[in-house]
């Protein structure tokens, strides 16, 4: 079936006369996660994971994916003439100088400009120009021949109330104006979604995982613009549009709106977070004022309401998770348990929380080996049980109305050698170093990830991801621009200084090959401490309620400091959350989290 | 008298009807210290500070200068009716909103483009666009008026011989045109004298403390320029260029040369360190490879020749340090000392040792209070005698042959506050924190300066200052693109991930106003060390020679590590540096590198 995808593809290109067609794995705002309607790529590939690249060519197609993917992508490649290249593989070429050797000179690339970044579109752009070819973005190909593709997503939206958010549109708006005049902009055209829901105050359900619905927001000096389906609307948000003077218009006509707009010098635009058929629908003769979005900052300080909300949201999910610790710990090699049924129970748990709505990202739960693979999603054919011995590696968050949360505990479930709690041991220190992080206004996510690092460092080991991360109120779980990461990326602007009120990650991990995966994760708040002739000192708080499996930990290892944080963390644990429990669940949580002697 | 050159410079900016005249304090390489020739903003103001621009219109006269300069400038511009501007007060515009300000529509800002950072530049060209105004730029309107002018250095350059280098320009040239390649570059302009000199290995004394020479490169495929005062080459220099086929060209042709250059569709130049006229020199026609010189990178990256003389370098050093210290600490009180005397016994212990040349920067002697003032320079009114109390920091350098060196202490010079001593001790062990820093590769300044901040951070204090730079050989002694510090600074480029070979320095500070201040600097040779699965590990090897005032320590705030890691460097110190003193600087070098009882 695939295989007639593809032949019915290669006609459309002859009759257009494309020489490479490019289909990658996007929407119309570059989001982490897409919709049924924008999965292209696997309708004509048959390769289903979340991450990868269709290039045709008349005479050969490749399908680009990374590790976590080899293996999948090979099976569901079988038989459809489409070849894997091995993302970060010796010889595997990258997409673009694959693209750059099989060009014909004046020859044509195609993709949908509407599902490809600015900046990658760019590069594809240059390599047409190099070759003296051209480039077609104005045709979505994989349209023209999937018959029954799912429509874009009817789902309704939601309007956010003030008790949930902390801030009108109508102070976001001026806010955003105040920016806008700052760099002389008269306008301000944005593709992400998590900024238009952010400023709307609207939510959805059009993206999995992340709550946000399909929307362009053009901001001019006195009204403004939503293109959005407008049968998702209602009464409370169609209120709030008019209030704040935005006129909605289809979905779909952003692109001739922004084409002939009037009267504007200057447009500010983040061409990291927009499309490249959007950029270009701009008219020449405006200026474009390029930087990131002012809402991308205001959203990753949280206002005192949202903080307030977050909080609850944490008390919910630390209840979830200690009954699911509980319940697996007690459980275990007594009831049937796999990966997938171990994701389910504890989404069971989240359920009955008020206020839950789904998952806030796909689950990663890893079992022995399994842990060890860094973006690791259980599916049937990988799923395995669990024993009553090793590590289990969760890593899970949920979407409330009072926020978003993500955390990881890796479980003991039995037996571990001396090494696994050596290296258990290890990332526990690495987390309390950087939670209890000490730090001057003006540093930077760069700097302070050396204290989760040096554990590590220091024993030659480390990890091959970033630290932490932003977290959005019902966004995306993944924001900028604050974030912990010692190697530089620049497109993610997290040289931005941490400011109080941001809510990011601390996520260390060690992944050891075919045998386990170590990752402890808690969300922390920042907060301002002392003020003095210095500046303005910082800390955090940590916001995440659920206890560390000490079974993992050597505590002969743990400085006293480290003690008693940790002994602090947990009675605040066991506080705010046996309220909720049943007598058994909260005596073992009585137990686990009471105090270890310190040294000294 | 200075008053008179204001009255002149307006009769000659009358004449050409300039409203705006900026007189910077530069050379035509954007060199961290100028030459006398280039002293114009001193000669017209009479201020004589190292810092300061002058700006003059028809009707005022303004000069912006730092904090550390207010009261020198103060009393330099009485009576010259020229009024200080004091950069980081309150209500004090920057430059350009003062300029943006009063520049009429239709106005003139007139500067000389060679004395004027392209980027600088820049933004003065767009505030006499937004006015509709002209920019005059090749016009030196000092030399107008200025009638003793020292003439520009006739200083012979001498040829640093491979023993040195350990790498000759032939290979020098080849590297960067590999780069050159790889960036599609059909050329290469510089107008950096550490670049030029390294490439070219010749030194000389054009400007004080660097060694350099006054000169621009150009590097064509297969050929190269150099616009140099040709007096001041020998015969050894000659036949380098010669070899490598470096044609000699005057000094100032560079302007000429590179507006009529033939047959390059493109040149690589550094737009950050080059002047405003060379590169609005370069014709239209040719496209610019913005990017950091090469070289930059090259020479920031230590050879095995370079290394081994660095290392000699600092053993001399440590010599002269060590007698100074023991004769500072035993004739306090007895014999009179004031900073600038304690400053000249220094250079006399650095001139008996062999291949020294002369400082490699101006030396910061302060005693007490003027400890305090990071950037302090004594001068015949701030100068005061020293006591047998308190702290004396002296932040000093030198050139040898060998390389140059960069090193502060902070000397007990007789009893010190419970306070000092506290402060004293943390500076220590941020230095020593980052100094046994380990790291994997790929890692940068901004995230290893946490652990310098850290003793700090803990304990609400800071210091406003990079925790390191990298050191030049005979070249600057702040060279990048390494560096620790936590706030970034992008024309620094310091997100360059630290590699073995460079040699940076580690001095954190303390600085209590009005009392003392306390900074403890070593310079350190990055390493490689265990490579595994997780990458290359890499560590600091100190370099710097010279024991630790230990009399400032409270050795019972030490960790054991610490203690062992202090015992081994002074231990070093002992056996590299005691076989070149008498016996009675020995023996006190003995008892004050003994080891310390660790804790446990």
């Amino acid at each position: 079936m695939e295989k007639a995808a593809l032949i019915e593809l290669r006609k459309v290109m002859n009759e257009k006369a494309v020489d490479v067609l490019i289909i990658p794995t996007d929407d119309y705002h570059q989001s982490e996660y897409v919709g049924e309607f924008f999965k292209a790529r696997a309708y004509v590939s048959g390769f289903t994971g979340s991450y990868g690249t269709l290039v045709v060519t008349p005479s050969d197609a490749f399908l680009w994916t990374d590790g976590r993917y080899f293996i999948q992508a090979q099976k569901q490649l079988e038989g459809t003439g489409i070849k894997l290249m091995e993302m970060g593989e010796k010889d595997v070429p990258e997409i673009e100088d694959y693209i750059a050797e099989v060009l014909p000179e004046g020859g044509l690339i195609a993709f949908d400009g509407r599902v490809m970044s600015f900046a990658e579109g760019k590069k594809f752009s240059e390599i047409a120009e190099d070759k003296k070819g051209k480039l077609m973005t104005d045709t979505d190909f994989p349209d023209l021949i999937w018959e029954d593709r799912p429509t874009l997503s009817k789902e309704k939206a939601f309007y956010l109330e003030e008790k949930y958010t902390g801030e009108l549109t109508g102070s976001k708006l001026e806010r955003i104006r105040n920016e806008m005049a700052k760099y002389g902009a008269d306008g301000h055209l944005i593709g992400s979604l998590d900024d238009t829901n952010w400023i709307l105050n609207i939510r959805g359900n059009d993206i999995r995982y992340s709550p946000m619905v399909l929307s362009y927001l053009y901001i001019g000096k006195d009204s403004a613009d939503v293109f959005i389906d407008g049968s998702k609307l209602n009464d409370e948000i169609r209120k709030n549009l008019e209030e704040n003077n935005i006129e909605v218009h289809p979905y779909d006509s952003v692109y001739e709106f922004i084409s002939k707009i009037k009267g504007v010098k200057s447009i500010l635009i983040n061409p990291g977070k927009m499309n490249f058929s959007l950029v270009n629908s701009i008219p020449r003769s405006v200026e474009l004022i390029e930087r990131v979005n002012p809402s991308t900052f205001f959203k990753a300080v949280k206002n005192e309401t949202e903080i307030e909300n977050i909080k609850k949201a944490h008390i919910k999910d630390g209840v979830a998770w200690v009954k699911y610790m509980y319940w697996t710990k007690n459980n275990i090699g007594s009831i049937p348990m796999t990966e997938i049924s171990s994701e389910n129970k504890l989404e069971e748990f989240r359920k009955e929380q008020p206020g839950y709505l789904w998952p806030s990202f796909a689950p990663i739960c890893g079992y022995g080996p399994h842990g060890a693979i860094v973006h690791y999603e259980s599916t049937e054919e990988s799923d395995v049980p669990l024993e009553a011995k090793g590590l289990l590696l969760s890593d899970t968050g949920a979407n409330y109305y009072e926020g978003s949360t993500d955390i990881t505990r890796t479980l003991v479930l039995g037996e571990i050698s001396e090494e696994a709690r050596f290296h258990f041991t290890l990332i526990l220190k690495s987390n309390l170093a950087l939670s209890m992080g000490k730090f001057i206004k003006g540093a930077s996510g760069f700097t302070l990830d050396m204290l989760a690092r040096k554990p590590l460092w220091d024993n030659n080991l480390n990890f091959n991801h970033g630290t932490g991360h932003g977290v959005g109120y019902l966004l995306n779980i993944h924001e900028g621009p604050s974030g912990f990461r010692y190697k530089i990326v620049p497109t993610k602007n997290e040289d931005y200084p941490i400011e109080a009120g941001m809510i990011i990650t601390v996520e260390p991990g060690i992944y050891i090959e075919n045998q386990y995966g170590i990752r402890l994760e808690n969300e922390v708040l920042v907060k301002n401490g002392v003020r003095n002739e210095y500046g303005q000192f910082m800390y955090f708080e940590p916001v995440t309620l659920v206890p560390f499996d000490m079974e993992g930990v050597d505590t002969s290892l743990l400085t006293s400091e480290e003690t008693e944080y940790l002994n602090t963390y947990h009675r605040r644990v066991f506080d705010m959350i046996s309220l909720y429990l049943e007598e058994d669940e909260k005596l073992w949580l009585g137990k686990i989290t009471a105090p270890l002697g310190g040294k000294n």
